[in-house]
C-alpha cells in the first residue's frame, strides 16, 4: 500500500499516480517559534532560520545560511530531508518558493522565489499584528495568477511553532479543537502552549471581525494559503496541500471565511496529504479537525514509517516526534504513488545522516 | 551523489531535477577521421559512418547502416551505448538529429532530422575547407527559431577525430590549451596529433579573420553550435552542453566570436556536462579549458564509472578509453537526477554488450 484514506475515496489520489507535480514551498516566520519550550522545529536559538534552511535543503541539498554547522541530524533531523529524499528518488518537476516573511532568505538560484513584501509575523502572545485582509487578498491574486506547468500542485510549509498559531486560530474561529491540534514534540507541551493559547486569545477584542481576529492570532501561511485556495478554486489545476494539522488549519479558515462572506466552495480540486505519524498521533485528531469542515474533503497518509531502519534519529519519528512538514507526508505520498519503494526512501535518509 | 561540480554552483543542475530534455545530436563528418591512428571512435576503414551508426543506435537500438555487423563491442564500446541506456531507463522526452555533414544519412523515421545542407567537412591537414561565417549563420538562425517543447536541451555530438579538431581551433584562436584536450585513446596519440596539428595550423594566412582561420582547422559541428549558443543566447530555454572537451571548444569559441564581435554573451542558461573519465583525467584538463572564457559557465560531471562492473569492454573507459562523446556525460547526469541508479544502468550496458 502506498497510502491509506482518512477521508473521502481512493479515486482523487489514485488518479494522481504517474502525474507530474510542482511542490510549492510556503515558508514564513512567526517570532510566537522563540518562546522556550515551544517547538523543536529547529536549531535552539536559530529557529527563525528553519524555513530559510529546510527551502536551501529541499532544492540543493546544502544548508547554505548555516554557517559551520554541517550536520542536520542534532536532535530530530528536519522532515526536509524526507521531502529532499523523495526528489532524488523521483524528483518533482519543479520547485518554487513562496516567501510569506522569512528573517533570511534562503540562498538558491534558478528556483523561483515568490516575493509578496510580507514580513515575519509577530509573536500572537503579545499579537501576531498580521494586517490579515491584506495578506488574505495577496493569497488570492497569487491563486488566481498562479499558471501551474504541472498536473497538479503539492503546497507545503514551514513554519516553527505553527501549530501553535493553527490551534490558536481554530479557536479563536471557534472550533471545536481541544487536543486535536499536534506537535513538533512527542510529549506535546501543554502547559506552555496553554499559556500562549490564553494569551494570543486574550489579545482578541469582541468587536473583531474574522480578519481582525485572525491578524492576531495566525501566522502568515495560514492566511495566505487560505487566499491561494480560494483564489485558485475555480481553476483546473488540482492542489494537495502536503502537512498535518497546520493543513487542516488552513482548511478551515478557508471554511470560515467563505461562511463569513456567504459563499460556497468547490472542493472536488483538493486534498490533503499527511504522514503517518500526524495520522496516527494520539495526542492529536486530523481526521476530526477535517470533518468540522462543511465541505468534503479528500485527505490521506503515507504508508510509511522507519519499523526496518536501525538509525536512532529516524527512530524518533516513529516515537512520535517532528512527525511532518516542509511538505513531508504529500512527498511520501507522491514517490510511493510513483514506483519509489519504502527501502529506497529508508535508504536515502540513511546516507543522508552518515554524510 | 548524481554528479560532481566542475565549476559554478549547485543550482543550475539542481534546477534541473525532475524536468524534461531534448536531446540534439549534432553529426559531424571530417576527412580529418581518416588520419590513421588519430581516433578510435568507430570501425578501422569505416570512421566515417560513426555519426551515423551513433544516431542509429541511440534513436533505434540498431545500427542500420553497417550491413553485416551487429556487435559494437569489437574494441571499446561507442559511448552511444550509454546515451542509448539513460535513454531505454528514463527516455529523454524528445531526439532530434542535426545532420552537419554526414557521408551516409541516418536510416531512422519519424524522429525529426535538421538538414542545412553542410557537407562534411576536408582533412584539417590539407585545410578543412569550411565556409565558417555561412555556416555559423545557420548555426545562429537555428538556435534563434528552435522551439524546444521540454525544459531544456541536451546539446550532444558525434564527431569522430572532433578533440583533434577542437585542439586545433583552440590553437588557431590563440587560446594557451597545450595538453589540454582529451582523446578517445588511452593514451593521446601525441606524435601523430602534433603532426596534423602544425599542418592545420600551417593553412592559416596571417591575414585571414577568424572566421576564416576557422574554416581551415575546425569542424562543422563546432562552428554551427557556437552559431545555436549566440542566436538562443536570449530565449529563455536552458541548454547543456553535453560532451567534453569537444563541448568546451565550442565555448571557447563562441567566447572569441563574442570578443571579436565585441559583443557580451549572457551565459546564465548555459552549463557543461561530461563523464567523469574527462573530468578525471591527467592526460587532458577541461576546467582549465573552461576557465579561459570570459563569461561565467557552470560545468559538471557524472558521478559514474564502472567500478562495480565486471564486463572488460566496460572496464576500458575506466582504464581511459574512449571516455566520452554522444552525449554520454549529458545523458548520466540526466539520469542520475532524475533517479535512475548506477547499478541499473551499468546492468543495462552489460545486457547490450550481451546481445
Amino acid at each position: 500500500m502506498s497510502y491509506k484514506t482518512i477521508l473521502g475515496t481512493k479515486d482523487f489520489i489514485e488518479f494522481l499516480r504517474g502525474k507530474k507535480a510542482t511542490l510549492l514551498l510556503s515558508l514564513s516566520t512567526t517570532q510566537t517559534c522563540q518562546i522556550e519550550g515551544l517547538t523543536q522545529a529547529g536549531i535552539p536559538g536559530m529557529i527563525y532560520l528553519t524555513p530559510t534552511l529546510d527551502a536551501e535543503f529541499v532544492c540543493t541539498g546544502e544548508l547554505r545560511s548555516l554557517e559551520g554547522v554541517v550536520k542536520t541530524s542534532k536532535g530530530v533531523p528536519t522532515p526536509a530531508l524526507i521531502t529532499r529524499a523523495i526528489h532524488l528518488l523521483h524528483p518533482f518537476s519543479n520547485i518554487e518558493l513562496l516567501d510569506l516573511g522569512m528573517q533570511v532568505k534562503p540562498k538558491v538560484n534558478f528556483f523561483k522565489c515568490h516575493e509578496f513584501d510580507i514580513q515575519p509575523s509577530a509573536s500572537i502572545a503579545t499579537g501576531a499584528n498580521i494586517d490579515a485582509m491584506t495578506l488574505f487578498q495577496k493569497g488570492v491574486e497569487f491563486g488566481k495568477n498562479y499558471e501551474c506547468r504541472d498536473d497538479y500542485i503539492l503546497l507545503a510549509e514551514s513554519v516553527p511553532s505553527g501549530t501553535t498559531t493553527a490551534y490558536a486560530t481554530a479557536k479563536a474561529l471557534g472550533y471545536e479543537c481541544e487536543d486535536k491540534f499536534s506537535s513538533s514534540y512527542k510529549n506535546s507541551p501543554k502547559s506552555i502552549r496553554a499559556t500562549v493559547l490564553q494569551q494570543a486569545l486574550e489579545n482578541i477584542k469582541d468587536k473583531d471581525d474574522l480578519f481582525e481576529k485572525v491578524g492576531e492570532v495566525a501566522d502568515n501561511m495560514l492566511i495566505f494559503n487560505a487566499g491561494l485556495i480560494l483564489g485558485a478554486a475555480y481553476k483546473q489545476t488540482k492542489i494537495v496541500l502536503a502537512g498535518g494539522t497546520q493543513m487542516a488549519c488552513v482548511l478551515l479558515l478557508v471554511n470560515a471565511i467563505v461562511k463569513y462572506m456567504g459563499g460556497s466552495l468547490q472542493s472536488d480540486n483538493l486534498a490533503l496529504c499527511t504522514t503517518s505519524w500526524v495520522h496516527e498521533d494520539e495526542n492529536s485528531d486530523i481526521k476530526a479537525l477535517l470533518e468540522m469542515l462543511d465541505f468534503p474533503i479528500h485527505a490521506y497518509s503515507a504508508d510509511f514509517n522507519f519499523a526496518t531502519s536501525t538509525h536512532p534519529a529516524l527512530k524518533l519519528y516513529d516515537e512520535g516526534e517532528a512527525k511532518e512538514g516542509v511538505g513531508a507526508g504529500g512527498a511520501l505520498v507522491y514517490g510511493l504513488i510513483n514506483g519509489v519503494s519504502k527501502e529506497q526512501i529508508i535508504g536515502t535518509l540513511e546516507t543522508f545522516l552518515k554524510g
